[in-house]
């Protein structure tokens, strides 16, 4: 099942996909006004049954798609999490992984702009696969991590690299407002059983930019998991993003900046295709 | 005024310190539940009234205490900013700040067990200032910083030293759950014009380990909203922690780390002090 977050007739809720149009969820199941409400409540079985039966409300391309979770309690990023990008940023791998966070407000929806800051033109793009927690969890044994998620979905860790090198941590330039994607949908962990079988393609107006496998993550979700679980107890709604492959623009002979009027794609074998065109932030 | 976040019977609450006792807005003000609600709806001089009218509803060591803002938007910390600090990190001054992120799990109330992990004994203290934002802004002047800011607070920005040092990023050694606290209250800005002169010491066992003066922050509170809001937005109950002066556990011969049954507290002048048990994690 595919679930996502949407705003229609300026209202925001939450459905699944089926026959190009959404079911509203948000409408129909009382007391879960949003996917992560959904989430915490432990009615995805329902949600699903429930889908099956029911005609969509609204056509597909009716409504404007949200971050998949629009409101996460974490975000939390790995950096330097695929071999070809650790070397190509000169760094060495490193036994743990390197974890930062993002702020819900660095993210919009799929078809959303994304937005390059007044105060640089060094926007990169980062496709990475996301992950959502579906059920609450504190030192979770990697063996009996993939049972704590509820889906998989795109996300673009667009990235300001001047801000993120002022110094040595990352979160400044990883969150400026709208800079990044989530999305289009959650695909529940029915349809990947195995999220280490994975493609991940991100392109810059059609070019193919970053190509790879998701077997090739260095520390793999199994023990993303079981590591910052180990920190904090995981929650409905959290989302880990599980890291970017190499050909970042930064690191390109010259650089490869995003810039407005750019479209960028993050697409992942299973999931679909996140699509985003680049805006310039209001001066 | 003192504001603070506090259950009684079972109940999660919060109003104002009258008396020795607390005045409860969250019973007396419709439509504000929580303190960071009361910020959103920028209500503090319509409580502030309310106070100076009303007796106390409960006694002030009948409450037990909540983080000052139990669920931030965003806590923000700064890492790096007093120079006594920076010199015996043997890192340098650079020219932007540090930034990094708690999640909200990671921080308890005034008189709460902080809780030092299973998997580490390198468990340190930070005594820090505060500050949480009264009025949304992006792109603030810090000419016009301090209007965006409703009061300050004592932050004890417990740390896991071993966990901080895995990875280039802090945020694994920063967030473990209940291991930092922040309280006992906040004191609205008409207390504290200047947040630039204000004295802070961190005590364990009620020896002094850490002491300054706010005057020393590299990056002062102006300036670092200016930046903040630069990234990202600024709204009511985000959380700014800004920084640590030097003496802390980790460089000292031997290390010295907060133990179960140890007592550690964070003075600032003009607001009071934070005062914390250590506990072990539960096995």
């Amino acid at each position: 099942m595919k679930l996502l977050s949407f705003i229609v007739d300026g209202r925001a809720s939450f459905g699944a996909v089926r026959d190009n149009g959404v079911v509203d969820l948000g409408k129909r199941m009382a007391g879960c006004a949003t996917l992560r409400q959904l989430l915490e409540a432990g009615r995805v079985t329902e949600a699903t049954k429930l889908v099956a039966s029911t005609a969509p409300d609204h056509p597909l391309d009716s409504v404007s798609f949200a971050p998949v979770i629009p409101d996460p309690g974490k975000i939390i990023c790995v950096g330097l999490n695929y071999r070809d990008h650790v070397a190509e940023t000169g760094r060495t791998v490193t036994e743990k992984p390197a974890l930062f966070v993002r702020f819900p407000c660095s993210q919009v929806g799929h078809l959303q702009p994304i937005v390059k800051p007044r105060v640089s033109d060094d926007f990169d793009y980062e496709g990475e696969l996301a992950l959502v927690i579906g059920k609450q969890g504190r030192h979770i044994p990697a063996s009996r991590a993939l049972d704590h998620i509820a889906g998989y979905a795109c996300y673009n860790e667009g990235s300001i690299r001047d801000w993120q090198r002022h110094t040595s941590q990352f979160l400044s330039g990883k969150t400026f407002a709208e800079s990044g994607s989530f999305g289009p949908w959650l695909v529940t962990t029915d349809e990947i059983p195995d999220p280490s079988k994975l493609t991940l393609q991100t392109r810059l107006n059609g070019a193919v930019v970053q190509n790879t496998t998701t077997d090739l993550l260095i520390t793999g979700i199994p023990d993303l998991i079981a590591y910052i679980s180990t920190i904090c107890p995981l929650v409905p709604g959290d989302v880990i993003v599980t890291g970017t492959p190499g050909g970042v623009g930064l690191k390109r002979t010259p650089p490869l900046w995003m810039r407005p009027g750019d479209t960028v794609e993050v697409e992942i074998s299973g999931i679909g295709t996140l699509r985003n065109k680049v805006v310039a932030e209001a001066a």
